[in-house]
């Protein structure tokens, strides 16, 4: 390769080494439903059975690990307000490091006892006026922690790629791998892996109609910001693609394409109904992707990365009603 | 022994012949929040990823699958409101048969379709005024068809018992196992298959506290009926246990436990919050046992059979909120 590339196969397969026994190899489901709804074969890896529910645990944990014993002695910094928090909390917690995360303060409660009950201190902040990365940045200074970003950084790249490292070595060649897009860390891994293992693998991102920032990046050939997006799927919020994830995202990813707030719901119901699976729902946006016939054409094999199933009973309740 | 045995442990491993490559080998789920909350290590036996949604389809195929080619070339007949329904539709069609289901007219429509989407045919009936089990007979006489009863049936029961087989195979030696109680016929089978492996292992049934009937039953050393349960457990709503059923399960049932509605709805709450798993109310009977510390003391080592997850989304929704 003439370029540099910031994550490469051989990184994920690090990552793979040292997370594995820790981070758990999930299941890959099968349904005979699906199948047949979409006319192809379809394997979808189940990140919402991964710890603290969601892949989330892989990048964290391998960054954490590649820190130095100095490193971990002083602590771990991290601002969330999702599924990186507990990520980070609990690969802190299995490398006998300490976390501070910086959490909004009108966090759920769960989220938030989920964070503590990992016995990392949490340190909130008002959403509309503050400003978490400056916040976050200022506390690792303070404190002289490292800070871990939920996407921008090639180690927690490389430890969500492998997620679709697994699914290929698991179930063989593949057409199209399709997954969901936030701020781009689990889609820049996955691609780095497939594209390594199977060149010829479609790589396709998916994205809430409300969150469009990758499609439209990629198709103006430069990171574009839009507004905050307004969508259920809550993990993929981002409003701008990351630098670095970017810089990965436009060599790799062949195509985005965009699912309702509607067709993520008939996904959770599909999900209920046929999987018996709980998914959150930017977990749930590659299977609606599917169900809502946006692959065209069809590929023969393909697989889903289901990202999460962080949504809460209460939650899950008002969005199946 | 010098009992006769209707189905034996030998019953049980032929019928995991028959079912292989069918019926799914379904995962075995561990939870460490689990494990944490009862001091216990359990191992969830996920029969909600059974075709079907349920373990029912063991004992439906591999009944089925006994009859003579003559037999399946005049059809089967079957009477079910619930997971036996799809069931028979399912192995009738897997083994070119034909089925007749007779269902109460009120059934929701999510299950007639389902039915009839396994190429069934379906007789209603008012499930108020008529007798199933009259009804079912009548037909299977006018028509010549092969009557596959939900669990007063050795072929049925020996299906069932496969569940446990897989457990102890897949998990080793467990102290005690943890089944959810309808007809009887699950525990029959498993309890079969548990104490013909493992003679020190203690079989536990679960029953909603409404529908006590085989507890009862048990401590009488007869069968007792009582009046229809009120439960949300639709499952195990059986008023009086089976002749059959009984006869094992008096044998090898050692203890029964009951669990309030709230509490199957606390199950199914922790199933979605930390397994993320759909299980229907009569499926989380067993965890729902032991989150509410129904086993005093606490087994080292516990089996739970998950028994299904047909509770579709509206009704999960409405259950969780």
């Amino acid at each position: 390769m003439t370029e540099t590339t910031v994550v490469s196969l051989q990184d994920i397969r690090d990552a793979a080494q040292r997370i594995a026994g820790v981070a758990h190899r999930t299941p890959v489901l099968r349904s005979r439903t699906l199948d047949a709804l979409t006319g192809a074969r379809v394997y979808l890896k189940a990140e919402n059975q991964q710890r603290v529910g969601a892949f989330k645990f892989r990048g964290a944990y391998n960054a954490v690990s590649r820190l130095s014993a100095e490193q971990l002695s002083r602590g771990i910094a991290a601002y969330s307000s999702g599924n990186h928090a507990q990520a980070v909390a609990l690969a802190a917690r299995e490398l006998g490091s300490s976390a501070v995360i910086v959490m909004p303060a009108d966090t759920p409660a769960a989220k938030l006892d989920a964070v503590a009950g990992y016995g990392a201190e949490i340190i909130t902040y008002d959403r509309y006026t503050g400003n978490r990365e400056e916040l976050g940045a200022r506390l690792a200074a303070e404190r002289g922690l490292a800070l871990i970003p939920p996407y921008e950084h090639p180690d927690v790249i490389a430890g969500q790629g492998t997620a679709a490292l697994e699914l290929l070595e698991d179930v063989g060649a593949l057409d199209a791998l399709v997954v969901p897009v936030g701020g781009g860390g689990l889609i820049a891994g996955s691609a780095t892996a497939a594209k390594g293992l199977q060149p010829g693998i479609r790589v396709i991102g998916v994205e809430p109609e409300a969150g469009d920032d990758t499609k439209r990046s990629l198709e103006a050939g430069e990171r574009v910001r839009i507004p905050v997006p307004r969508t259920i799927a809550d993990g993929q919020g981002a409003p701008i693609p990351g630098e670095l994830t970017f810089s990965i995202n436009r060599r790799l990813v062949d195509e985005i394409v965009l699912v309702s707030d509607d067709e993520i719901r008939a996904g959770l119901r599909f999900a209920v109904d046929r999987l018996k699976q709980v998914m959150e729902p930017s977990g749930a946006s590659g299977l609606a992707a599917l169900l809502a016939g946006r692959l065209r054409p069809v590929p023969a094999r393909i697989g889903v990365i289901i990202s999460g199933g962080n949504v809460g009973a209460a939650r899950l309740a008002s969005l199946l009603a």
